[in-house]
């Protein structure tokens, strides 16, 4: 039986080998060596990033600011390198969740038993 | 090269066997078994997740309950049970994180290189 240790390496090697990592590598290069898309794809960031902190903290977004983000994404989803990056990072965040849903499991089943006594 | 789904059951299952997880359970068992400790430690766990949902929120906490959070502390480290549970949870805790960090680490090389431009 392998370590946690030694099993939490193999996973890191086999995420790193994955064909899906694989491809979203290769599509964020592709967006960085483009100097124009690169610039959208970090306002898009900017921008999203900034949304949700203000969400987190409860504070109010006002009409400027949808309308800015309405067009950043706009814009975004016109560009096919930014397209194709946002496919490929929904799909590799789609296997991360899984994978911490199973790692989880141990834990989760501990809470679970403990809660329904 | 194994899947990133056999490395992360394989992963779970050295989870479940490392003596730390073991350990956790174990301890898990006998405050549950215990119905004096058991009461009391669903009493901590309730006012610390009361405490932090208010904090998360940017609610205020008032004396009384301050007061109440405590109490409840002092008695749940005069209790061996208990304190040795949060002995466990904090040991396989570190683990846990340490596990995430190996994880995560490709997704973060990648998103600092793509910072780094
Ligand atoms: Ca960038
Ligand atoms: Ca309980």
């Amino acid at each position: 039986m392998p370590n946690m240790y030694d099993s939490a390496y193999e996973l890191e090697k086999s995420i790193r080998n994955s064909m899906e990592f694989k491809e979203l590598k290769e599509s964020y290069e592709k967006v960085i060596g483009n100097p124009e898309t690169n610039k959208l794809f970090t306002e898009f960031r900017d921008t999203q990033m900034g949304l949700q902190e203000k969400q987190m903290k409860g504070e109010d977004i006002d009409e400027a600011e949808i309308e800015e983000a309405r067009k950043v994404v706009e814009q975004v989803q016109q560009n096919e390198l930014i397209s194709n990056l946002i496919e490929k990072e929904q799909r590799l965040s789609l296997l991360i969740n899984d994978i911490n849903r199973i790692v989880t499991k141990p834990l989760e089943e501990l809470y679970n038993f403990e809660n329904g006594q």
